[in-house]
């Protein structure tokens, strides 16, 4: 059985973390996945509880007030929150488990969960990064230029995070994630 | 002496909160006034120490890092944060303490902080705030549409607070801020 761990995955905007985590999902399907609550409605294709749990905002404030969020935010005008419950019982179970999160969200994590173990993903490069959103051609010359900016702020949280994996190769990317989930997780105290 | 006592003031923006603030301030000079710490540059008018701790990105992450921030937050690109240490340090010392923060960093402190007690300033109405506004003359009319939708939306956080104010006049929400952190900080047991 696997120890007990909570890998805390963040990354800036475009250095395919989400590709990364699908990838390793596939290869450890042991693993648990939190997902998270919110109150904006589905985009296409995204189901309810695989996706997001898709919730009211009168319940998710409830659900601030009982304290079932291990972290909140509010972006845009929708709230985001992840449920601590199910984290809480895969863990008891002995389970590993994997969660997505912004940086902000991630030291909240850190600080509540010890359990927790944080993974910065990094894109390979600032120019990298800027072709791979002008290739995505889901976003404008301004929306990208702003998300570089943000980019290269979000890089100068990485000290925060145990791990740090550079994504340049993605095929690598997720070798390093498995290994370090791998590791982390294995029963065996050091010597 | 009064009881070590954590006020966490929330407010939608143009419900008076820094007014009352300012006010409640001069009434009761023993009243430790918590000032946060910023990576955004001063503006006209702010002084160091006073109205924020002006701290650079490196200092902030570094912060961070040490767990000296009872809670934080990014906003526009510029890193916002309470610094911990003071607040212990006058809980300890027997003050009451004042802190104004969004309704998000709020719900942190009440879960990080067990002498916290959060008090909701509400506008008087929508109308009114709407009114409020459009005399500061600060904002745009797409600005001052946003921010009654904020409002609106802030205002449904009021549940997770134990002290709701309306300020529809001023004296008396000053009054009614004063009365409660009298009663609340009063070192006496209820019978």
């Amino acid at each position: 059985m696997a120890k007990p761990v909570l890998f805390v995955l963040s990354a800036p905007s475009g250095a395919g973390k989400s590709t990364l985590i699908h990838r390793v999902r596939i290869s450890l399907p042991d693993l648990f996945y939190s997902v998270s609550c919110t109150t904006r409605p589905p985009r296409k294709g995204e189901a309810d509880s695989v996706d997001y749990h898709f919730i009211n905002r009168d319940l998710f404030i409830q659900m601030i007030e009982r304290g079932d969020f291990l972290e909140w935010k509010e972006v845009h005008g929708s709230l985001y929150g992840t449920p601590i419950q199910p984290i809480q019982s895969a863990l008891r179970g002995g389970r590993r488990c994997i969660m997505d999160i912004d940086v902000k969200g991630a030291t909240d994590v850190f600080s509540r969960i010890k359990e927790s173990i944080g993974i910065f993903i990094m894109p390979p490069d600032l120019q990298t990064l800027e072709n791979r959103l002008i290739q995505r051609g889901a976003d404008s010359e301004d929306s990208i230029r702003l998300r570089l900016q943000n980019a290269r702020e979000e890089i100068e949280f990485a000290t925060l995070f145990s791990y740090k994996i550079v994504n340049d190769n993605l095929d690598r990317a997720v070798r390093d994630l498995i290994d370090i989930i791998l590791l982390e997780s294995c029963p065996m105290d050091k010597p």
